[in-house]
Parts: structure tokens; sequence; C-alpha cells
């Protein structure tokens, strides 16, 4: 018996759920978890299907194909294990609490590598066995730095790449290399405070709340799919270096959240927004 | 074109789904939203499913009955408004909570009558053009007084009865004349200060975060199943009375949240916990 | 005995706290709360000190000018009801909420009138025997209607302005009348969808989280000094009609804990910022 | 220059801020921070100021115990790193979290060493080259095993000792070796779910939030002063193993932030409960 992850993304009909499950139902596999969704506003339908039993993948898929309306997404996901490349520059708390998790199972997943700009992160991550690997973008133009980038993340062929308060500005070449597949934690309550410096935005706003999204990258910096948000309350007591050090916990659990969920294929991507499942 | 809501709760099976949307295909009944639910350590399966189309109620409910298990339960709830008898005793924040909101149409609700075993609030009420039933307990034994109480209430044969900090504790005549029917607002994060003065017994005990519970009342006093909860920070700077002043707006908002959910016929109560769909 | 608030706005300087409460000592007043703020950045000082006792304002007032430095700024508020004048346009909620805890004591307030660019409110705020003036904009230059309205509202002399779901932009005039003194609700996170439908605009962007500000309104739209933020968590099941049926939860209970602060005298205003103590 | 912070408790009177501030006013200190409460139930005054200057403490204090009245407790407390030992048993989320947090200085703290029932954690600890000490309780009595931990734990002298899920229950003896030094965190928001198998014990009860609490230890169980809590929402697709996986985030962030609070000595200790300035 074996446990795989039926996600599908299509045009809004008729009877859909009827006709996706009837054929898991013939090939006798074993529905643990359904959850569908329609976009009303955009007439597309999802549905995530956690099923067990013994997998022909390739008649499942045959006959799913022949059920599903032109223009339709799926996919058959197993359940083995992903891998991800973590990409830092200074600062450690969102790389260590990823490392914390992968190492006492909280995230079940594999860290091939980490990437930074800096060296400043290599003790914490050489402490957990990991290979660390420091790429300064100093004397070099930003297409040569990206390029020596993408060589280092690519050599491990990654599921996904998080950028875990990862500093620079990516260009639209290594984005178009891992479409869907760069998860970014940015740390303000997107849209508000886009671009630099977002807790000293905060701090001259007077803003009683602050917080942190996640959300997988794009070429439109800060404008992509949003995955997970949340906030905590600030008074006047915060400086801006109160806020970013308050906002830290914050970062951290929205990017493991989003990570979490990301890894175990709950995360619809439909034009600039998610749907989780 | 009607609208419908199927509400299904039976045990788990192979292929539920699948036999369930079979049927409203056949009937040709559009499946606006569907959401199911199998709680694993029950093996029971639980589905709401909003339907459009033309209802042959009892042919299309022969077809279910025939393709669910034994010990099922299904129910096809029309859209209709719902009606509702508010109990209180002296505070004003829950009930005039749910009056602005049925007056503005934020709850899709038709309040039948306020019965109140002080006075205090029919001022209000009236305002509203609403009968308020003062059903007073003074030189009244407790089964006498909630005799004449059932009688103000039942007169209006009520959907739901919903005790917007009704402060006296009901008898199991009481409850039972109205299973699963009556919504109880308890001031505190249930399970926590159950009885009396809960806010006292959160400003002695120290905490640092107050709630508020809504629930079905059963006969075991605020053990019934919890629908609805919700919590706000307090410190060292709030007296037991500035928790209830601050706990109010917890309360209302829970109250309504609840109360919205029912009226949707989106609860589900199996044996003492709640199902939310 | 007689109980009022000093509030006390001044450049930082050494042994103010000290020089402060030495003079309420001597003129034997007792000090019930107490709290200061110093904002380090600008250099400021803020204390709000909860007085009791038999006050000579005047020579109270004259000990503290001669004690504090230059710049300063002081009042000594009594405790007696503010007064306070509604606007709104359509939307029941925010208005409703106000009136209720008014009624019931929850907002220590006089709700001298309530003003609305149409009528839709006027059954609800007569039921509570509040003047309602309809001030229609239709067929009026902004400065015609503008000026009706603060003819309307200058009427009653209220300490403060509430917009509770006004929903047409104040021109400068009418804001100049009442500076620091009209508060109003925004629905959103501020700054995050400044201006029309935000609603919409959060809906677009996909976020996970909605929310409201209560802010003081200043000649810039949606810019003025923030009082109160709170937020509600969202999924990709809400509609942007959705997020606006969620958001008056958070849009009545923000604004409505703003003008707590504001009637307790609790609020300064630093720049842009608010300080509350 | 030294920054050195004066914490006093003692019963309210007129005047006690003037007098105090006097004295720092008098020997040149500056204040950076000042906070004050009175719990006016219990007539008890609280004040932590944050001091700047050039300190002689027994000048200082001499002047201070003469002003203040019978019965008060006074510390000026040095900004010196405290160290800390820290007690857990297998889980490794709380632990790892201050690991992180003490090696990139977001908690400014010395972990003397960590000391553990089980030796389960030891790979993870040696990473940050701080001792593991593996104290097995098998084949001991209470009393002996806790003989051996009180020796692990004092051979450090730590100023603060952490229960980092360390799951067995602690004798009067060792409680009473750190009075008001040990910090635990209990899963649940106390006080519901006290005692054994917190996250079982919601799950059965059917609530929609869980929580976290930090609190110190005294020789009641689960019953000692609250220093922070903390919730998040669950519904009924949580099983109580869920509830666990996702409460660790919570626990951590709990257990770290009060750990904050009292290693920037802000919490006094009064009965049962905390002041926290």
């Amino acid at each position: 018996m074996e446990k795989k992850t039926l996600l599908t993304d299509c045009p809004d009909a008729m009877g859909l759920i009827s006709k996706i499950t009837n054929i898991c139902y013939k090939h006798q596999l074993n529905i643990i978890h359904n959850n569908e969704f329609v976009d009303h506003s955009n007439r597309q339908f999802f549905m995530r299907t956690e099923l067990e039993g013994i997998f022909n993948d390739e008649t499942f898929l045959f006959d799913l194909d022949r059920a599903l309306p032109t223009g339709s997404h799926r996919r058959l996901v197993s359940s083995a294990r992903k891998k991800i490349v973590i990409m830092v520059t200074k600062e450690a708390h969102c790389l260590g609490d990823i490392l914390v998790k992968a190492f006492d199972g909280s995230l079940d997943v594999e860290i091939a590598a980490v990437v930074g700009n800096y060296d400043t992160l290599a003790p914490l991550v050489e402490k957990f066995d990991i290979p660390f690997h420091h790429v300064c973008h100093q004397g070099l133009s930003r297409e040569e730095h990206e390029e020596k980038l993408l060589a280092a993340v690519q050599q491990y062929q990654p599921d996904y790449v998080v950028l875990a308060k990862y500093m620079r500005i990516l260009t639209s070449n290594f984005v178009a290399s891992f479409p869907n597949k760069i998860i970014n934690i940015h740390h303000s309550f997107l849209p508000a405070f886009i671009g630099a410096k977002p807790y000293q935005q905060a701090f001259e706003r007077g803003v009683k709340i602050i917080g942190a999204t996640a959300h997988f990258v794009t070429n439109d910096l800060d404008e992509g799919p949003i995955i997970t948000q949340n906030v905590i309350p600030v008074d006047h007591n915060f400086s801006a270096e109160d806020m970013a050090r308050s906002g830290r916990d914050v970062e951290k659990s929205v990017l493991s959240k989003a990570l979490g969920l990301v890894l175990d294929d709950k995360v619809f991507v439909h034009g600039n927004r998610t749907v989780i499942l």
C-alpha cells in the first residue's frame, strides 16, 4: 500500500468531483482526505485528494485525462521526502528554525545545501553537517553573481529554493529557472511596506501591528502569490530596531509554516493568488 | 432554481463522496460548495453540500437513503430564514449586537422574541419592535420558573434558542426540549474557569489571556460541544472588572459568529465535539 | 475629592518625572495611575497622570509651567462625559456598535447627533432618540455640501467627530475645523490598500489577513496618525464580498476601541504617530 | 557611564514615584525608561527604572532604603549577561529555539549546560559546544534522581533554570533550591488542561483554540505565576497529534518570550501573579 496525492486544477464543470472520485473508486484507491474549492470569480476548480492503495500511475492518469475538461492540470505526487536549497545573507533566525525543524523531523525535508552571499552563517550550517556555499557578490556584476548562485543551487536539483532572509533582489533569469519553486519571506505584512527597510517604514508610519509574508517569487518585487502571513501587535514603545527584533519570531514561523504547506503539496498557484487545500 | 443544503453524517466507507455526488449529478443538481471531513479516530464521515437546481426532495432522498450505509443521518435544508428566541438577564452587549446584525442583515435571522429574567433590557428590545417577555424568577421554584420560561419560548417554535448572557442554569427538562438547539456564550476560554465569575477566577489566577466560548447547551454545565472560541490579551493592569469590560467585545463577536455558522447549517455535532464545514 | 487627568508633552530633560510628581505631591494630589514615555528618536517626553484630590487648577498649572521646559504642552482634563457627533453613509455596523455601547454605558459618551449623506440609517438612530441630520450631497458642489455638513456638526460643539464609515473624502477646510478631533475607521490594514475599495484590492492581491485601522483624519488621505489596528485571517474561500462581511466586526471593534482610548484621554499625537499611555 | 536597572516593590504610599526619582536625580543618574504600576487591590507599588550614569551603589541604596516604606524590596541589577541551565527530556523544539537565539544574540544569555533525563538531545546540544549532562531517572527513586539533577545543575550556579519540555514533575526540594528562578513551559493554555497529555485533553474536549503557558515553577503543579501565554486556532481537522505538532511553535515562542522578559529583569512576582514592566 502506497500513499500519493492527486492535485487537480481545471476549468469548473458540473460533476467534476463525482468523475474524479469515481475514477479513484474504480482503481480501488481509498480517499484519505479530499478537499476541493471552486473559484467562482474565475470558474476554476481545485481538488487535492490524498489516496492510499496500489497505484498504476499510467492507467489512472489516462482515465483521469479522458474525464477532465480541456485546460486541466493534474499531478500525482508521491510522498517521498523533498529536497531544498536555502539561500541566506547574514541573519540566523529563519535558517536556524528550518535547521532545527529538519533535524527533529518537524519538517520532513532534506536540506541539500545552504548558499550565502556572506559567510556569516557558515558556522551554524556546518554544525548540522550541511554544505555551505559562500557566493560573494562583491566585485561581480549582478549577472556574474547570479550565474554563480545558479550553478551553486542547481547542482543539487532542489524541489524548492527557500530564501531565508536572502537580502538581494534576484533577476528574472534566476526566477525563471525555478517557476513557482522559490519561496521568500518578506519582513512586512505585504502589500504594506514593499521594498527595502520595511520595519523602518513601519516605524515611521506609526503602525500598531507589524507582520511577515511568505510568498512565491515572481519577477515583480514582493508581488508574488502569498502563501502565509502573520502579525504581532506593536506600540509607541517600539523603535524600528525593536520591531525588527520582535518581527524575527513572526518571520520564521510564517516561513516555516509556508514551507510545510508547500512540502505537503497543499498549495495551488492560480494567477497571483494561492489556493491552499 | 432553488438553493438547498444537504448535510450528511454517517459511518465512513469507501466511495461515499462519489456515491453522493453521483446522485446530485443524476438529479441535475449543481454543487455550489462541497466540504467533507472524515473523523478517522471515530471512522465517521461528514459532508456539507450546497446545491442549486430543481429539487424533487422525495426521490432525491430516496436515492440517497439507498446509497448511504446503515446509521446515516442526512438532512436537506432549505435556505429559508430561521427563527430564534433570545434569552437574557441584564447585560446588553451580546443582545445589542444580534439586534443590530439582524436589523442590517449581517445575520439573516428572524428574532421572534426576547425573554429575560429581569426587565432591564426591555427598553432596548422594544426599540426594535420585538416582543420582550419578562419572566421573573423571584418567588418561584426553579421548576416553576422554567415552566414559565418554556411556555414563553415555545409559543414561537424557534429553530434555535440563544442564551445571550442568560445568567441562570437551565434544568435538564428545559435543555431536553431543544436538543442541540440552545447556543450559549460562556465568558471564559472553556474549559478554563467553568462555573460562576470566570473573570474573577481569571484575575486571581493571573492569566495573560482571557476568552469566550460559544457552545451548545447540554445537561453538563459548560461542557457542551464548542462551536467557536476567541481570546484577547490582558496583563497586570487589568482588574477583574477591566477583564469583564474588555471581554464583552469578544463575547459578542464569538456568540454572533457561532450563531452565523449555525444559521448557515455549517455545524455538525458528533458526541461532544463539533465539525464545522 | 475630584478626579482629573494631567497630560504632559514636552522636550525630554533630566528629572521631569521627579519635577511633575513633586508638584502633584505638593498640591496633595494623589497619583492613581501614572504612565510616561520618552521617544528617544525625537527626544520628546510624554506623561499621563490620573490624579485625585482637591484641585486648584490655576496654582497647580502655574507651578507646572514654571517647572516644564520651553515648548511644553500640558492639559488638565476633567473626567466629565464628552460629546461626539457621528458621521455615516449607509452601513450600520460601526454606528450600531457605538449606539449600543453608549446605551449600556460601555462607552461613557454623549452622542449629540448623527449626520448622514444618505438617510438610510435614520430609522436606527431614531430608535435611540438621537437626532439624525440628512445632509444629502446630491446636486451640490463638494464645497456647498461640506458647508452644510459643517453647520450640522458644529451646532453641537462636539469634543470629537467620529466617521463611522462615512464614505466621502473631507476637504481640508472641514478637517482644519477639528484638528486631531476627527476619528476615522478605514477598512484595511493601513498603509496597505489606501483609497477606495480596499477589500476588492485585498482580494485581488490574494492576502491571507485583512484588517481595519482607526486614525485621526488629516489632509492626507488615509495618512493620519494611527490609533488602533486589528486583523483577521482570510483564505482563498473569501470573495471580496465575504471579506467585507467578515471585516465589519473588526472595523467596529477597532473604531470603538480607538474611541474609548480617545475619550479616556490616553492618546497623544506627535507628528504622524500616536503615543497611547 | 554604566547602565543598571532598579526594581522597587513595596506597599503603596503617596509620593513614591517622586521620592524614588528624586533620589536618582540627586545621584545624577539619568532615567532611560521608567514604568510603574500600582496594584490597587493589594495596595502594592511596583517600579522598574532603567538608569544610566556613574553608580555608587552603596550610597544610592542607602538613600533609597531611608525613603521607602517598611516591607519594601528593591534590587539594583547590573546589565551583565545572565547564566542559565536548561533541562530537557526528548523534544528538540524549545531547546533548539533557545540554542539558535543564544547563538545569534537574539537572547543575551549564557547557556552554561543542558541537563536531560534522556540523552536524545545530546547530539543537538553538542553541535553548539555546550555541555550536556545525561541524568537518567531509570532505576532511581525520585529523590535519588533529583539529588543527581540538583548536583548537575548547581555546579553551574545559574541565574535561572529553564524547563524546555522537561517532562517530569520536580519535588519541592528541587523547587525550593531555585525560588522564582525556574521557568517552565506548559503545553496548554493554563488553567485549562492541567497535568498530563494536555493536547489529548484538548482534542477530547473539542476546543477551537490551543495554547501554551510559561510560568515560574512552584510546588503546586502547573499553578505557579504565569509570565506569558499565547494561543493558535485549531478545528475539527486536528487530531491530538496535529495539535501537538502545531503547538510546538507556540510553545517555543512563548517560552523564549518569557525568558527574554526575565533576562531583561522585567518580571515581578507578587503572590501568584506577575507584574511585567
